[in-house]
């Protein structure tokens, strides 16, 4: 089937395309013949078995890299059902409060949408080099003088007060988007792993992945659940520690949340798999970023270390014994590269008699 | 087939798993059951109809969307064959010069394989954005005072000398990796596009890609070729201009380049082809990038958004009339993130009323 090309007039026949998650998944998913799908054939992102790392941990153990999707990050699975929801309900725009990839996601479908997007920031967490995602997709850009929940709190009145459509995960239509990545690691495997390890700060992700294994199991694709395993910082770690976190701090700004919006969805993931919620330090997080990188060939934003850091602490408390996991990488680290101290690059003189006693020394 | 999973003892079933353009395309690819695959499933990325610029030019337009390689560009598909073999080969380490998206690919296949790796940057074009990529995935940099041609030179008489592999695109396997795209493109459409266009630096791509659609056709999976339409910048076109350029200069980063290393194979594949090169200016490009990100939800990196540019050159020239084009879009976005003015930014209080002013004047 060709993807998203219905006002394009394309008839060729695509026997490998892949057309988004939307129609890959549509029994599962709130859509009908009448929805329009906005599709930049999100999803189908590689399972990749770890090279090292697994076998360290006595796991079987695979990255899920949703690096991979367009903009770079899980959420497009929820954004294109979320933007495809509103073009069908005639939204005159969509709206997020966000400062990284929520907010690129957001801009991207409804640039594909040909929706008006505005992206609500916290004063004080613009970072320059995320907004110009944003803003070359043609999203407006507005700053309000407060933190992140009050810029979220002050943006869902704002949607309300003037029809716009909030694309924050609060939207019901961003987590059953989400789920399709439970579905594409039971396909991929041919069963549910027995741990699912995924960082968690609004708690959407974590809701909509067990709800994708629970509907899974209901239609006959899989027998034997995951124990799901959240993972947060130690800084920002409300479902650990068991109450909101006024000033949620950590290196991971994908997961530096407080008062998760998804509370209730994650601790019911948690409970009813068996699993758990465990916190992890900056260091630990910094670690596991520099592991999966050097050690497995795949980079990936702080908040995706996360999970790994999370196996690890389990396996230091109590070895695993050849358990198949799953570890969901959430972004690309080209969204937040890793810092180089340039006084680090040795520079030499352009004889090669320079640069091989230099490599030699390197490779010593 | 379960990828890449020989050293880990995985058995698991994967009818959906994806392993990489080595096992997919293993019939047309200089491997044997000796050699050991180094994949992080590369390829198999989304083939996007155009939303709106396509019909504006009277093209069927499709995006061969690269950036959603592991690593962020086209690069990983000739890399995953250049290691595999450097690794069967017993290599000590690999070595390559270059700034970008060559060094991040040679970087995390390398960290992949447990090979040591070592990039030679030219010392006036260190960008430390890019470089924290590579040492993040534990390559060893060396900066050598000289130009991206000299370098180069440098690094091969290094290669040669001290019996490290090269993976710049001089090495074979490159381009036999990287012809893979043409498969994909094949495979998708059930043909041939008319046009097949793409950024042209070095070189490599179009000389490849070529290669990949004669394979094809040599296969019977398609009859009919497409015309190879390469593009440079204006002030970086030695295939359009007919000879080196001594100091190019270009915001595409990723054909700046004077002094291609496949000037034969790139002149051959027009040639043959019945296509051509074109070179568009800056401007072009930087408006092309801004029209895919606004107008397509496709964000990219300017040596990807030249292809379109030379597109919308030709169509100015003549015409087109419903032919089925494909652009390679050939890095992320990410990677060279476009400028933001912060002073572009309005800023409001906290309230609901004056966000709602704001938000409603941007949406007018």
């Amino acid at each position: 089937m060709m993807p998203d090309d219905s006002s394009s007039g394309h008839a060729l026949t695509a026997a490998m395309a892949w057309p988004g998650v939307i129609e890959a998944y549509r029994d599962f998913l709130p859509v009908t013949a009448a929805t329009p799908v906005v599709t930049l054939q999100e999803g189908r992102t590689p399972l990749i078995p770890s090279k090292r790392l697994g076998a360290r941990l006595g796991l079987r153990l695979f990255f899920k890299f949703e690096a991979a999707n367009p903009t770079g990050s899980f959420k497009d699975r929820g954004m294109t059902v979320a933007v495809s929801k509103a073009l069908e309900a005639g939204s005159r725009a969509v709206v997020c409060a966000s400062t990284g990839n929520t907010a690129a996601s957001a801009a991207a479908y409804a640039a594909r949408a040909s929706l008006p997007c505005v992206i609500v920031l916290p004063a004080d967490g613009v970072a320059a080099g995320k907004l110009g995602q944003v803003v070359a997709h043609g999203a407006r850009v507005v700053a309000v003088e407060a933190g992140f929940d009050a810029a979220l709190a002050a943006t869902r009145e704002l949607a309300a007060r003037a029809g716009l459509t909030l694309v924050n995960s609060v939207n019901p239509y961003r987590l059953e988007g989400q789920k399709t990545v439970a579905f594409e690691i039971v396909d991929a495997l041919g069963r549910a792993p027995d741990l699912l390890v995924l960082p968690v700060g609004n708690g959407g992700n974590i809701t909509a992945c067990w709800r994708g294994f629970q509907e899974y199991r209901q239609a006959g694709r899989l027998t034997a659940l995951p124990q799901m395993v959240g993972v947060q910082a130690e800084g920002a770690a409300p479902l650990v520690d068991g109450h909101p976190v006024t000033s949620p701090r950590t290196v991971a700004t994908a997961i530096r949340i407080g008062r998760p919006a998804s509370w209730e969805g994650a601790v019911e993931a948690a409970r009813a798999s068996g699993g758990r919620f465990v916190k992890v330090a900056d260091d630990a997080i910094l670690a596991a970023r520099r592991e999966l990188a050097a050690g497995e060939g795949l980079l990936v934003e702080p908040a995706s270390a996360a999970a790994l850091a999370g196996l690890q602490l389990l396996a230091a408390a109590r070895p695993f014994s050849g358990e198949v996991a799953v570890c969901i990488l959430t972004g690309h680290g080209l969204k937040d590269p890793p810092p180089l101290a340039p006084s680090l690059l040795p520079t030499v003189a352009r004889t090669v008699e320079a640069l091989s006693t230099v490599v030699e020394r390197l490779l010593a």
